[in-house]
């Protein structure tokens, strides 16, 4: 059955990315290789001057099975060497040196993009015929070229009403105003999105960002049922969805208290893993309105740089665009290691990995909430396991804290002295407010009317990826004793 | 003897940059590695995932006296090994992969970083006290920042009146005029430049954008004498100067048909190899309002896409924002394998390179010279041979080709027909008029009186660079025929 071509977006474009042309330069290399022809065009350096011969790396082998925190040992290591000339080594889809540390390939280059396409059509059976695969510098810069791509100096778009506090302020920066949707603990709630679009004033936003599998800092996860529509809010109401999905594949087993049962709840084959997952907008764009965010930086290394982007072809082409006079593409050293490593994993190997992720994640939340359970007093705090991502928030109610009335029913006012009492006690976990998404049309949106089940809470985000489980514990200890001290419990 | 600290320069930067506000997430991280602190702030995943265990490279050893381009052998092979934690290691100053491949350090590891500084002052001689270095991913990433760091969408800049034309596309795409600055075979012409600021009307330029050596398309070098004036003329009318710089080491001998003297022209000592570079303007610059854009690409290898800037440390931080909140820093693997390198061969090392280098490119200059003067009519051209760079430029005389008067007395139209007869007889070399600036501002800036010298004249501009030296000459021969045959010679 063929698929259905995306429909044509263009008119959602940026000042800047409609004006973004093509270098004549770029032309005159259709006679770069032509048989014949002395190309005298380009200022490329010589491959011979280039000072490295040959990069190896060692990486641990498939399947995983001490798990992936065990040390590389020689028994289940694997050794990449990637040489100047690919004709010195045997290994196939090799991108040789002296290919990736030369100009060209903005998009990236053919054998590791080539991989990922393979890899996002295996995970997210994409409903569309003509999207592309588009290698970035990561998420960060994804989401700069996103909006540079999208949006004009004071342009408003939607976000989640908490959110990434750095994703926020790229588009503060560019003069871009965030109009918080409202969410709650499951993450946007499209009834109300849809309600605040129907009644909005002036040019309706182009672009909702969401972080939408371990949200950042909720923690939350969308359910499926939601995120449909969601999609046929964003087809109603003509906007792209950019869903930014660093930890997709942090995605684990639901939450129980019965450690019994936490036993052998993984999933075993690689289909079930994949069945697992949650579905991505991206599984569900059937008009190419969507813009997928992902990345290496929370499955492999977020050092390595490298991220890319899924969307429609013919926007991806201004991606092009942008990143030729800007990054140009990741790093060739990071290219040539990351696609052999892939290549000698292959796509078995890699989900090996993926599922080994899940289930270190799986064990680490499980020791996180633990320690919420034991430490945190019951009676004023409330929490939802989560199912995906680095992160768990706690809420509390500030109107039982004793000073409540005195501060003015002020909940951010209990969240500081919290705060402080953690960091007294020698915890330090991030205040919700610090992620508040307040940007203001002018003139105003109409205001939604306030959830009832959040008045007078604040929460707390914490992370169960970044310590060595003994560390979060005894933090968790400490954090669950400042709340005491400050709620007199 | 103390140095001047820099002239406050703030009043020069941008919206956006203005508006760029720390991420309060930042703030918190004093915390991260406070005794006693247990730190749940950030989502960092654990080093223990990264797959990565060990990267080596091989990479030649100093003093490379068998020629940059040689083969490197068992014998002065050197081989870098990265651990991921370094005690397992020997080496000093190593950037151990658990930290490059980790977040952090947007303004790039300490350790490669305080290699460029000392550099950076071993050739610069910096004159004042608080400039700084911060890691990019190349220059063209630079140039994009550094636009947004200073100027807004209907901004002016000014640049060469020949220019990179990808760099004159950065700028475009953002809305951002480029103003052409008159000048000759040797670069800006300062007195121009100084009478067209002296009748600019509406708001003065912020920034003068130069390829000063070796600049692209032209390939001429301006002198230190020019540089000097220009830079006076900053400070009078209060601009900055962004010096990209990707070809600073490709600095060579003057050319000579003498083929005797060119033997043992070359510098010998690191110290007659400094002082026969050409000063840089960031050598003059005793305010601090130089931006030096520097770059691997043409030292080492385009993709390591690993570029810094040099500037004022005020300055500077705002480049930090937006990298921060865009491409954060260059890869991990690029940062610890180009550090391994430049800590092995040491700055006596890394010296002698550059000397190789020197070497290396003045041989390509002369072949190419060579193959112009014997190939090309000498009636109707003229050049000047390049001390600097990857480029050289021919330039033809319009009005001495047969159709001139028919075609209207249009330079421009010749230069096509010299092109595709280029194509034919199966060479390319890039038109002059594809690197013409021509940014207007509304309304426009009174017309300079044109230049007696280049009317009636357009040029091609080759490269010597990208090509072994007999398809060089090979290619030579064929676009000087393409020309014969164009002009009936």
């Amino acid at each position: 059955m063929s698929k259905p071509t995306s429909k044509d977006l263009t008119h959602l474009l940026s000042e800047e990315a409609k004006s973004r042309k093509n270098s004549p330069l770029k032309g005159a290399f259709k006679y770069f290789k032509q048989p014949g022809m002395t190309f005298l065009g380009g200022g490329l350096p010589l491959p011979d001057y280039f000072p490295f011969d040959k990069v190896t790396a060692d990486i641990p082998t498939p399947p995983f099975t001490n798990g992936l925190g065990a040390q590389v040992t020689e028994e289940d290591k694997t050794v990449l060497e990637i040489h100047k000339k690919a004709e010195l080594n045997k290994g196939e889809n090799e991108i040789e040196l002296s290919r990736s540390l030369q100009y060209g390939f903005t998009e990236g280059q053919p054998e590791v993009v080539g991989f990922l396409k393979e890899h996002t059509d295996m995970i997210h059976k994409v409903p569309y015929e003509d999207w592309d695969v588009m290698a970035t510098v990561g998420n960060t810069q994804s989401w700069d070229a996103t909006l540079r791509t999208f949006v004009t100096r004071g342009d408003a778009i939607l976000v989640e009403e908490f959110s990434f506090s750095s994703a926020l302020e790229t588009a503060n920066a560019q003069g871009v105003i965030t109009v918080p949707v409202p969410m709650d603990a499951e993450g946007i709630l499209p009834d109300a999105l849809d309600k605040q679009l129907d009644q909005w004033v002036g040019p309706k936003p182009k672009l909702l960002y969401t972080i939408c599998t371990g949200q950042n800092p909720t923690g939350s996860c969308i359910d499926a049922e939601r995120r449909k529509k969601i999609y046929d809010l964003a087809v109603k109401h003509d906007f792209i969805i950019v869903e930014d999905e660093p930890y997709y594949f942090l995605q684990m087993e639901t939450y129980t208290t019965d450690e019994s049962a936490r036993k052998g709840k993984q999933p075993h084959s690689h289909e079930e893993f994949i069945n697992a997952l949650v579905p991505s907008y991206l599984s569900m764009d059937v008009e190419g309105r969507v813009i997928r965010l992902d990345s290496f930086s929370k499955v492999l290394a977020p050092g390595l740089r490298f991220g890319w982007i899924v969307g429609q072809a013919k926007l991806l082409e201004r991606f092009l665009r942008i990143h030729e006079v800007s990054i140009q593409c990741p790093s060739g050293l990071t290219q040539s290691l990351t696609n052999g490593l892939l290549q000698k994993w292959g796509h078995k190997g890699y989900l090996d990995w993926l599922i080994g992720l899940r289930s270190e994640y799986t064990h680490k939340r499980d020791v996180a909430i633990d320690a919420v359970i034991k430490y945190f007093p019951k009676e004023i705090i409330s929490f939802v396991p989560p199912v995906a991502g680095m992160f768990f928030t706690v809420t509390l109610d500030a109107s039982k804290h004793p000073k409540f009335k005195e501060l003015g029913e002020d909940a951010q006012k209990i969240e500081d002295l919290v705060y402080e009492q953690g960091l007294k006690q020698g915890c330090l976990m991030i205040p919700g407010s610090w992620f508040k998404s307040e940007g203001k049309t002018n003139p105003p949106q109409p205001e939604l009317p306030e959830n009832p089940d959040t008045k007078n809470t604040f929460f707390f985000r914490g992370t169960y990826a970044a310590v060595p489980l003994d560390q979060l514990v005894i933090g968790l200890e400490k954090f669950g004793k400042a709340v005491k001290i400050e709620y007199n419990l």
